[in-house]
């Protein structure tokens, strides 16, 4: 796309945010982070470019030297609608048949630890690893500080977010059907997820039966049946680049008493996690809070994965609500609370809103009912 | 998607490949390779798997052992539908809170000069470097050997793909129309690549006046206008994941004769390089014979990137077509042949075919006409 209406915040965002991890990547005596596409670049220049084989890569010298960005001739355009002109960066362009690994070390004029962003390819790391002496570390131990404390402006793009995937969800009823498939199912909820003001769906999962028991299922050719419990976890982006993700479970008509009685240890749990969350407690803090009075209920074996992961510009980020993470919550931070029981061959459900940590306790941002929704 | 129908071949195939694979990688001196999903995961084994923060790995080892998945637990479903459980491969699946770093090193018992695959994120590669003494180097000098040639269930694949893409050209009149914006236009692209067999749409190019002079340009909200010149630069995957990947350019109205000489000259050099296709001559050859005849008619200038790209289950893969690459061409390898001519603030034009090296030269897979078509 190339056009950016909305796609980024004001460029002054940007390089008080460039400033602040030239202070944190001194701190960590580091002499350049060195940046591919993805959510560090574009939260560092709001830059959404995408490129795989031909390197892009933004330099930030710890020198305090102007940064650059790497990036080849025919991709120029890409930089356009980021912040990088306004921020007068240097820009270092390539065309193929030139080494773009040798135009990043004459970037730098200082010595040799580098980190690099976590999505880089081992393609474009391996070669930059031979210029420098010695293996790269991460780049994340330096911007999770960053980027995990979200500004007002970030906040205020995952409320816009939590409201649309709400929207989606408050229309289910539209298109989880008896006779459906799973497939026919998400290809409607896909759409809505578009028209309701995200840019594109992300992933759509519609387990119903059986496949709510996988917490990855996606969809499948299986037709809803009457009486099917069905997980529908769903999100994707809004601009400027950050996303919603939210799972409600639903039943084709009465549940079984059962069936009911399980899922209300799980809205328990959920609730009890959500009102756990607060400045001061560790990331673990939560997911005992979700964890414990399942485990009690005896479901502990049936909730098989962490409680949630952390989320902005990449679906899944740091703060991961999981136990041994002894982060301790500070106001900003934004992540998902989604316990899960899960029955194979029979059954699954999961509940899931978006937490963001206030300066007294936790506000969700997904205000849909909580409860099994018979449609 | 958990529905598998296609989305693979028998497991024979990737049992041969990885005998194949094993081979190469001894001949390399390398004593195991460490594949993460993506093409070389999906070639070797026919998995599909997506995995980003948790640890999914191929790990094959040189010695003859048999190869082992380490795999979090959760997104076990994810290797249902690959090969892995027919080859008999070992599966260790992990969980939240575990290492599953230290899991593949304990699937080696051999040294430590490991290949890692193109695409791992540094999240994976540095810690798994760490654990193995020494940086990691690229499995695409052993892989490329494989994946370069592709063999007949491959090409028809290909083949198939570039039908669906020209069923697609085909109706480029219904979508391409005065008055509407290059994203409304997209978007019903997109509904088309889809709707014609493919199982999404990778990318959408729709690139009127100006903007065709951008050669990655992807669709704006700039409406087309009578008399422009559009660049439609289309593909996606067809079962079991091979892209189709097809430029032809449009003008709405009868051309200005300049701009018709032009593109004549353009037509001329993207027919030369494809008829200079044949086993035992370079890939830089080819490369010539599309830069040539242009740079003699005075667009050397505007011909401003290389000639094409390998294709297959990526859309960008070895053997690239460009000055330099000394690669001699052989029977089965694939790759587009997309020369274009650009004229910044002007209008810009482009013709790509994907190209099949045969016995005896080059079989072009998109059979639409070539010249400026006139809407």
């Amino acid at each position: 796309m190339s056009s950016h209406t909305d796609s980024r915040f004001a460029a002054d965002v940007y390089g008080a945010r460039l400033e602040r991890a030239v202070e944190l990547m001194r701190a960590a005596h580091l002499d350049a982070l060195l940046i591919t596409p993805g959510p560090d670049l574009r939260y560092l220049i709001g830059s959404a470019a995408e490129s795989f084989e031909r390197l892009t890569c933004l330099v930030i010298p710890a020198d305090g030297a102007t940064p650059s960005v790497v990036i080849p001739k025919l991709e120029l355009a890409s930089l356009e609608g980021s912040a990088a002109g306004e921020l007068g960066l240097q820009v270092l362009d390539w065309v193929d048949g030139t080494n773009p690994y040798a135009l990043v070390k004459s970037a730098l004029h200082v010595g040799s630890r580098v980190a690099v962003a976590d999505v880089m390819p081992a393609l474009h790391l391996l070669p930059l690893a031979e210029s420098f002496t010695g293996l790269p570390v991460s780049a994340t131990p330096v911007l999770r500080e960053l980027r995990m404390i979200k500004d007002p402006a970030e906040v205020d793009a995952l409320r816009r977010a939590g409201a649309a995937i709400d929207r989606v969800h408050a229309r289910m009823g539209e298109f989880l059907q008896v006779g459906r498939t799973e497939a026919e199912v998400g290809r409607d909820i896909e759409a809505a997820i578009v028209a309701e003001g995200h840019t594109e769906a992300a992933f759509v999962i519609v387990g119903s039966g059986p496949h709510g028991a996988d917490p990855h299922h996606g969809v499948s050719e299986r037709r809803i049946e009457a009486g099917d419990v069905v997980v529908v976890d769903i999100g994707g982006p809004v601009e400027p680049g950050y996303y919603s993700d939210s799972t409600r479970t639903y039943v084709l008509g009465e549940p079984d008493p059962e069936i009911a009685a399980r899922f209300a240890e799980l809205e328990r749990a959920q609730a009890a996690a959500v009102a756990a969350v607060r400045p001061g407690i560790t990331a673990a803090a939560v997911d005992d809070a979700a964890r414990n009075p399942l485990t009690e209920a005896g479901f502990g074996p049936a909730f098989v994965h962490r409680t949630g992961h952390g989320i902005g510009l990449s679906v899944h980020e740091e703060p991961y609500i999981v136990a041994g993470n002894d982060l301790v919550l500070q106001p900003g931070m934004a992540f998902s609370v989604e316990p899960g029981i899960y029955f194979r061959g029979e059954w699954g459900a999961r509940i899931e809103d978006i937490v963001i940590v206030t300066d007294e306790g936790g506000e969700s941002l997904n205000k849909r009912p909580h409860g099994l929704t018979v449609l």
